[in-house]
């Protein structure tokens, strides 16, 4: 059976600035200890900033303890490799070894070589290690990256294939499987966005190809359209794979995170299907559609001929 | 290439007793002229009942003359089966000749003997005719239903798998397929609702597999869960089928009814999702929950017990 990871303060961090209220971080655990997940990431490691990120930006020692204490799950941290180096290792991990239990790092394809050393890093604290490797669809632009996945033999405990964009079909899952599995023995995880709403077939898709883990969160709560639905997936596993569910405590949970859903209102919209159809940043394709000042029509020209390098007219 | 049929006003009237504003029917009409639709279904013609129904239950002539006027598309309506008998249908359909292109009929499919001497009817004004068939998930239980299938050669143009529970998944599409094509050469249509939002993917996979025409509306606005979303499929088209889309007349529709959907709320939640998964009418599920006199645990085992004829503990 494959493995779920819940990711909801995480990934639904994006749109609370990474502060959530105590008494839903408590319902959000104590219904999670009733339900068929493994994995609970509750947020990123980091480096101090300057502007404000909130406590699961950078998920102090205190904070660690505490969910540890309230759940009896594995939890799970992330790096974004773009700002993480290996001098930082030490200082982010030795306070939390025997805490958490993986350290994922999610990575620019094009920085699969950084990742590489980061990871050999962080094993040496004993952590599981997992690698978010983003834009799944323009994978087979980076010819050199898919050459280096040798590297992931032993180092990697997981090898997520990340549709940024919301923008693959079960098609493209069981292609970049197979591209993938050509260059190492790596347990591969997939993290979908569900601006097509194709987050769960895609899922279902990888873990009947041989996927070990999927990443979800409740309501989809998660960047622009969100996320594969953590009580989608469990609706689904209850009556496909004759797992026992408890639904109440998926009520319980999605009624806590539903007022944070009608506040934050993510979930898929034009934009983000425009986005996701055209594996264009969604980040982009809201902020021209906010604005207003440009049409939809001339925003998916304008869009797609920068996609193709030609010059707008 | 396939076609579409939007059903907005005939299927989202169940969320508004089927009214709606005039302003709102002009830009819905308006902006379906630019996109690549073929059919609108706009309403129910019925025979008078005793409750309160707006006027797309019943599709007054002068309205279908008015609507006729606005667009360049063709028009269907659609008869409720179990309320429509073959004396019925000159007063029905004499009026509209020349209005409406298409009847639908939709039905159990335990009723297919008598919707097909129905159609017989229909066909004698010249209509073109679909039949929606409801319970697609339900259909190998119905062993007559099959071996009936051969009375639509002839007679019906569009025979559409109805997914009413919204919990199959593009394998079942294409078993069901290849059943409907064991017995019949009849066009086939697919209906997907989105309780566990497979509504896109199945409606894919039955176009990749042959199918002739699909069911949309704007925003999934439908009954429940709703439907596939006209925007989403749309979208999917431009980039996937290289179909030029206008996506400033979707921008114009989405936007009119977003409104409803902000009052209304359609859209799939935890019930809906147990009600697709398990092939529960999505009414009983929705019953028992919103009085909340029971956990979701013990709702879902009643609610299978009940599916498995077996009493309640």
């Amino acid at each position: 059976m494959f493995k779920i990871l819940d990711c909801t303060l995480r990934d639904g961090g994006y749109y609370t600035n990474w502060d959530f209220d105590k008494s839903l971080v408590h319902t959000y655990l104590n219904s999670l200890n009733s339900l068929p997940v493994e994995y609970i990431e509750v947020g990123y490691r980091s480096i101090p900033v300057k502007d404000y990120y909130g406590k699961y930006f950078y998920s102090p020692v205190y904070e660690l303890q505490e969910l540890k204490s309230l759940t009896n799950k594995k939890l799970v941290i992330i790096f974004n490799e773009k700002d993480i180096r290996v001098e930082h290792v030490a200082d982010l991990l030795l306070p939390i070894v025997g805490i958490v239990d993986m350290v994922r790092i999610a990575l620019d394809p094009q920085q699969l070589g950084r990742a590489l050393k980061l990871a050999a890093e962080i094993k040496k604290y004993g952590f599981e290690v997992g690698f978010n490797v983003m834009y799944m669809s323009k994978w087979k632009q980076y010819g050199n990256f898919v050459e280096e996945l040798s590297g992931l033999d032993g180092l990697a405990d997981y090898f997520y294939m990340v549709d940024s964009y919301g923008g693959v079909f079960p098609d493209d899952v069981k292609q970049t499987m197979d591209l993938i599995r050509s260059k190492t023995d790596c347990k591969i995880g997939f993290h979908g966005h569900n601006n097509l709403e194709m987050a769960l077939i895609n899922s279902l898709t990888a873990v009947d190809y041989g996927a070990d883990i999927v990443d979800s969160t409740i309501l989809g709560m998660g960047r622009g359209a969100g996320n594969l639905k953590t009580e989608l997936l469990l609706s689904v596993l209850n009556t496909k794979y004759k797992m026992d569910i408890d639904f109440n405590a998926i009520g319980n949970v999605v009624d806590g995170f539903d007022k944070l859903l009608k506040k934050y209102e993510w979930g898929t919209n034009v934009p983000y299907m425009i986005s996701g159809s055209n594996s264009l940043p969604q980040k982009d394709v809201m902020d021209w559609y906010t604005t207003r000042v440009y049409s939809l029509n001339s925003m998916v020209r304008a869009l797609q001929n920068q996609k193709n390098n030609i010059k707008d007219n």
